[in-house]
């Protein structure tokens, strides 16, 4: 698949979900079963996703992508989700986002079961919200190989909070 | 795999989300590959799902079965998300669920590029959530086949509100 490819199941909504926020909706991706299956194949060639012991995928778009990784790499997989929605002992952290305030939370149980993670999602613009999530994860002691995003916004320079690898399979 | 062996990894809280609501965590089940592609493979095998063109995935645990399922299968997969999240033309529905109101939403566009849908969710509880989807589909004009969730709550009788069949891997 060429990136080119890719870029037309991406389709660009001006000022949504708020005024100035250029949203990239990503679920065109997934009514073209070719497309799909081969973004998540070269998703899982990444190297600093082989290398991971598990995925961390985060609430929800990032569902979509890690649940399909998991299947296809037999890798384990664990979530990042929003506030009220994990039951059991939880980590939790709040981060500043492109268009708000949210918070996060990981099981402790989940997160106690693997050395290594890749973060996966499908859009990196701030990377508040891989901070949030990389930070609670290192806090834990745990390591991170890198993080994984189907698209990346390349001025908003996310990439530069991070200590880790960073792989994108469209820019913008 | 057996019944009894996913139950293992469908681990039980009492009162979450709310005081009388006994939740079914389904998150173990990712972190046990071979459960979770026994599972999904199980889930492909429903005569309900070969015979849909498309899947319908429900925001957003259903999103992590669903994304797999059409990985597998090589079926394309449209979403039916919470409010603010979908952009573009959306048909929009309420409904009341377990623990009070929400509403969902679907992308017009995606609707309309299939006529056939198996609807993807991990528990059947009163069934309000589906039973909202479902109408969209039917009042969109498309069909539905089946419903395919991996736990059901067979006491709340979910199942009696749907005219199409509903297949679950696990009954509680």
């Amino acid at each position: 698949m060429e990136p080119d490819q890719l870029g037309l199941y991406i389709k660009d909504y001006a000022d949504f979900p708020k005024k100035g926020i250029l949203f990239k909706d990503i679920f065109p991706i997934f009514s073209e079963p070719h497309i799909f299956a081969s973004l998540i194949n070269k998703m899982t060639q990444v190297e600093s996703f082989k290398e991971a012991e598990a995925i961390l995928a985060i609430d929800s778009r990032g569902f979509l992508f890690g649940s399909a990784m998991a299947l296809l790499s037999s890798k384990p997989l664990i979530v990042a989700r929003k506030p009220g929605k994990l039951p059991g002992e939880l980590i939790e952290k709040s981060y500043q986002l492109e268009y708000g305030n949210n918070s996060l939370s990981i099981q402790k149980d989940a997160l106690n079961k693997f050395q290594s993670y890749t973060i996966v999602d499908d859009l990196l613009a701030t990377g508040g919200t891989v901070d949030c999530v990389a930070k609670m994860i290192i806090d834990f002691e745990k390591r991170i190989t890198g993080l994984n995003v189907v698209a990346e916004l390349v001025e908003l320079e996310g990439r530069k909070k991070f200590p880790f690898r960073v792989d994108s399979q469209i820019r913008y």
